[in-house]
């Protein structure tokens, strides 16, 4: 047969990420790559009776089909939270349960993409987005991001040479580099925004995690009726039930079930249904407070670590929350260079260059901190920086 | 803000079946409009069981992120149980876990079809597909079906016109018609398409819910390399964990990976070990048995109700297996009108219209006996046969 396959898909590239963990699947090495959750937080025993209660109360209500846009009790349980915590005001009509936030990047691209459209994003930006986007051939204008926020100059140029249809962003403690953008950064945002016909999509997997300092406010305070609000269940309960959720009004609401129902009819119900007994059932606050400070010491482990191991001329974020921190290392050192080295010597972690839309051999990195424990994140940063001193040494006159 | 969706969405409909679900939920109305399985037979006592023997035993592994492809003892199992009841050999690698089999078609479309790309689909045909398929705006190509199988002289004309990608179907026991393929119809197929650039389709979700008549090979023993096979648990064990799965060769997997990480990273691995452990655990031929036994006899009430009550001149289809059943009115009689008259008379199904790509107001409808009980049949029948003797009786000269 001829090429049989799509432009759209020939145009997306396959996860380095993917390729990367494959290599770390090797116990001996010591891995900074991943993106997960620390499983020794997993609270099993809760969503093992809460299984267990789900059965014995509704039998067969958890096992058939449902409603497109997902379990009401859980989209009521997402609006009240969102009052409670941060005085949000979400209508659970305007919630829409997702496959995982992933899915809700698919359904936004479905939804508002045509080919060339064109998306702002942030440089370094969530690989998952630029995937999803990637598939209906979007145009992107890379935002810079630095440790105050996102580039206002960057995408007031973006917004203002043609039209942007959504800027992408994860304020809070954003993957890959951990950076939360600054009060100012958000409203200044927020001004660029309004005028224009463009939709901020806030991304906010990670917001909960707040391990020090203090909360902003969303673009959904902000810019109420120009953002839509990505949520999720993977990094406060678990991953693996692929439950996430979204929040937009009710124009975008409706085009977006229209998508979900061709995507996959709706999210498996038996795990909404189990997340919505846990939560019912147990102080999900405890169960959070208990994360944000595992992974607030895992963070000071890998910050005190790299204080005294790595070369003065390499720089890195300080996050305040979520699970990465991004290492900047002195200009013309390649982080792909780096990667092979530091294979070798057992110890793995994210080259920069996924998280660019079109830039490669990078000097810049991913650490992961939050799937790691203190004593492992300082052997394993000893390791790198040995690796950086050697190469930063040879590279030397 | 200007209209800012994409143009694919605004050519996908609403689903029609959804309002029509929303009409059926008074408890007054017998309804024949669903699509789902009979609750009365889901294995609860099982799965509660397989559920509770795996947090017991694999605590937090089964709470983690987890690989694109699915499951490998699931994937296992699936190529296993291929080779066992029809002596079809699948490779594992070759078989990629889905969310639902709707989750399939939505990678399929997303894989192959550029904009204006062509699709050969049956008439009528499912819905969920028409709906998927839509989204990457695909030109159809309708192929009637009747007892026999697809028409394939439409299939040869649309063929040998232009270059169609893909063609849809589902050869057992179909839906909406409740048909299967004959073997010399499959056979005239697979020679049809070997010589084309085109893939085949085989979506079978109710392949395993035979209750009478000998079953025919699949496609994917016809015509090896050009077909994709679609399966799911949703009608053998339960829809709620929205988990099936896709058979495609090793080229084809890579593309379809790369769109399923962009879509939701993976189908919800709690689901997928759940599913796997109920499987391990039970005798699914056994379980598989007893939901033949249970629609087989829904289907004769049907049937012979149907016999009793209708006028003569409507013509309907007598399937061996699956969850529907097909009819077709005198010519003239539009089934929407019908279906506003058998609302009040408390009896719902679903109007043939959203089965067909381009046609409206047919005089066919859709009729679901799995999630109704034999007397509740026997009484929908003859409420909706009385309709029908009016209407018919009305128009008479």
């Amino acid at each position: 047969m001829g090429n049989i396959f799509s432009d759209r898909i020939s145009d997306v590239p396959r996860s380095f990420i993917r390729d990367i963990l494959k290599v770390t699947l090797d116990d001996s090495i010591i891995s900074f790559a991943g993106g997960m959750p620390n499983r020794d937080l997993f609270p099993v025993e809760e969503l093992s009776a809460a299984t267990g209660r789900l059965f014995a109360e509704s039998g067969r209500d958890i096992l058939q089909y449902s409603s497109s846009e997902g379990y009401p009790a859980l989209r009521e349980w997402i609006a009240a939270r969102y009052k409670a915590t941060k005085n949000i005001d979400v209508h659970p009509d305007n919630i829409l349960i997702t496959s995982g936030s992933q899915q809700g990047l698919d359904l936004l691209g479905k939804t508002f993409l045509n080919e060339e459209d064109e998306v702002a994003i942030e440089e370094p930006g969530y690989l998952g987005a630029i995937q999803a986007f990637s598939v209906y051939k979007t145009r992107f204008h890379p935002v810079p991001v630095d440790m105050a926020g996102a580039d206002t100059g960057a995408l007031q140029r973006a917004l203002s040479g043609s039209r942007v249809k959504l800027f992408y962003c994860v304020p809070n403690f954003q993957n890959p580099s951990g950076i939360s953008y600054c009060l100012e950064n958000r409203r200044e945002i927020a001004a660029l925004i309004q005028g224009k016909d463009t939709l901020l999509i806030e991304d906010d997997p990670y917001g909960e995690l707040r391990f020090m300092g203090a909360g902003k406010p969303s673009f959904r305070q902000l810019l109420p009726h120009k953002t839509v609000l990505l949520g999720s269940f993977s990094k406060i309960v678990a991953p693996s039930f692929r439950i996430g959720w979204l929040v937009a009004g009710d124009e975008i609401m409706e085009k977006l079930v229209i998508a979900k129902q061709a995507s996959d009819l709706h999210t498996n119900y038996f795990g909404q249904r189990v997340i919505f007994q846990y939560l019912k059932d147990n102080d999900i606050d405890a169960h959070i407070e208990k994360i944000r400070t595992a992974y607030g010491r895992q963070r000071d482990a890998m910050v005190s670590a790299i204080e005294e191991h790595f070369p003065e001329e390499v720089t890195y974020t300080r996050p305040e929350g979520g699970m990465f921190l991004w290492i900047a290392l002195p200009g013309g050192l390649s982080a792909m260079e780096v990667f092979k080295r530091a294979i070798v010597r057992k110890v793995a972690f994210v080259p920069g260059d996924p998280f660019y839309v079109n830039r490669k051999d990078v000097n810049t990195l991913r650490l992961n901190y939050s799937s790691v424990d203190e004593e492992t994140i300082r052997t394993g940063i000893k390791r790198l920086g040995d690796v950086l001193k050697e190469m930063l040494h040879r590279a030397a006159p």
